[in-house]
């Protein structure tokens, strides 16, 4: 398992990412060699600070002399900075010389080099992002996320049949369950969009649709692949991460107040250590890019070294348990499945 | 001020419509009369139980033998069931009777009833439901959280423009800020339907369009009117709920495991306490529908007592402070108001 690391990726990099490297090499006995791909005298510099060594023969730094920044335009940037890390990286796989790509960076640079360079996999149309979300029962994955804000229902159905595959092979769900999110439970809720890619889950053989789900349903129900389009998805992800933390920060102050709520609060702290790594993403540490033709895992802008280690470790699963074949058999066996167009 | 209070709306109706109405009449001096609609057997059994005064000349019941189901159908139902508590308190308001309705019930058949019966403000197109979520600099109103699910752009340039006066003329804000929910801050992040919407609030004269934000915003940024289409706008608040409620949830459950951590929390209590009183839609009450020609407040379907009062507290203050002339006068000065319809 050979992965490419775009060490320039994250608000906090390239730190974050040499830490990761470090746990990560330590962690993963599946790990066979670490790509670090980014500008090669920051990178030596970051290692030596970090206790990277360089020259153990699973790692090695591949050069990328520009970075494509967190608010720059993604695909336009992609085109501009053919010698961007996340490009670099990208080529790798694309190259067959790593077999993952993680990125903690822009997200819509690492979708547009994932789908200009290694392209849609047989019978996707559109790739999309699986986010993990913590629930009572397991992990509900957001997809998509973001990469295809205005999605069509086949795109949809196509994220049905990928995300339950992953659901499946990857994170080890015997049954995956799939919602569509919609504004209301009942059947006849939903806009024009949501109405007809519902009637075309009901007719998705091998999937097993639950119907539409709302908020509560991420936390509560048994459920392990909530379909929306990108532009919701990544509004509903984001919102759900900014209650966390307002919730926690809001908390915090109120705990601050008065002498005795802050004891309280230290006597209790085993139960917020314990939230916390519950509810981070830091846990999860990565979402993959499902429907393109080479394993992509995009982590959290703000990752911490901890987020990306996992993040490379949802890599060699994905890469383990041979996700993208396992989507292919799953697309091919699906009449209705979209077409596959050139992009 | 007389409202009519659908006392047969809510999950928990009518038990907290008739605890709502006792504090209602105890703490709000404006309330002039209260008119509870509804099953009058049932109502008269519930107001024993909670010691209403039904002698008291600023209460009386309206007879309405039908109910609408939470989950039934609102547009269809409300032209079914014609003697509906939903129905007849609109009928309330529609005839003068009454200055406002307050409903915790059927969100769908009051924005039914509501449009059917009083129909929109001059220069309105379409009704939108303002929903109070707490944030660090006061309160960020998510219009529309669920009454036009398939908004248009114009929809939502009328949103601003009501948003706006309910803040500056009910609320109190000098200068209401209002911003467009995206998948990125950037100016050019969004759908068709955004990017379309992004630029006619530029145009849009008297209002102060901060342009897009996304879920940490509606926490921490200075912002009074968060716009979306009703279909955004709904999951957006039901996730942000959701996911308060599972950090709570989650939270006690970790402070049951062990004694230490459950002293700590009784130590802390206050905080604990502070954060619900901050946070909870208890002390907000009631999300108005601004565009109907009357006053309109839905309440959330869970509420309590405490909740109903303080919807009722809108209701009244709505009225005081004439959101609707405020709303006409505004959208008058506006020369791409959207057109009225017939509906």
């Amino acid at each position: 398992m050979k992965v490419a690391l775009d060490a320039m990726g994250g608000d906090h990099a390239p730190e974050i990412n040499i830490v990761g490297a470090v746990q990560a090499l330590k962690s993963l006995e599946k790990l066979s060699h670490l790509y670090l791909v980014g500008d090669e005298d920051i990178l030596k510099a970051e290692a030596a600070k970090h206790k990277l060594d360089l020259t153990d023969p699973r790692v090695s730094i591949v050069h990328a002399p520009e970075v494509i920044g967190m608010a720059e335009p993604g695909a336009k940037t992609v085109r501009r900075k053919k010698l961007s890390s996340i490009s670099i990286a990208m080529d790798l796989v694309k190259d067959g010389t790593a077999d993952a790509f993680v990125s903690a960076g822009n997200t819509g640079a690492a979708v547009a080099a994932a789908t200009l360079k290694l392209r849609c996999l047989n019978g996707v149309d559109r790739a999309g992002i699986a986010s993990p979300l913590p629930n009572e029962h397991g992990i509900c994955n957001i997809l998509d996320s973001g990469a295809n804000p205005e999605a069509k229902p086949e795109h949809l159905v196509a994220y049905a049949i990928m995300g339950s595959a992953y659901a499946k092979y990857v994170l080890g769900v015997k049954e995956p369950k799939v919602g569509l999110m919609s504004n209301g439970e009942e059947d006849e809720k939903g806009t024009t969009f949501t109405k007809e890619t519902f009637k075309l889950l009901r007719q998705t053989p091998g999937i097993h649709f639950i119907g539409n789900v709302e908020g509560h349903d991420l936390f509560e129900t048994q459920l392990d692949i909530v379909l929306c389009d990108g532009f919701v998805g990544n509004i509903v992800l984001k919102s759900v991460e900014a209650t966390a933390k307002a919730v926690s920060k809001w908390l915090k102050t109120e705990i601050k107040e008065t002498p005795l709520r802050m004891a309280g609060a230290v006597l209790a702290q085993g139960a917020f250590k314990a939230l916390k790594a519950k509810s981070s993403y830091e846990t999860y540490g990565g979402s993959p890019l499902l429907g393109v033709n080479g394993v992509v895992i995009i982590a959290h802008g703000s990752s911490t070294g901890v987020a990306v280690k996992n993040a490379i470790r949802v890599a060699v699963e994905a890469v383990e348990h041979k996700i993208n074949p396992r989507i292919e058999e799953a697309m091919a066996t699906i009449p209705t499945a979209a077409p596959v167009s050139e992009i």
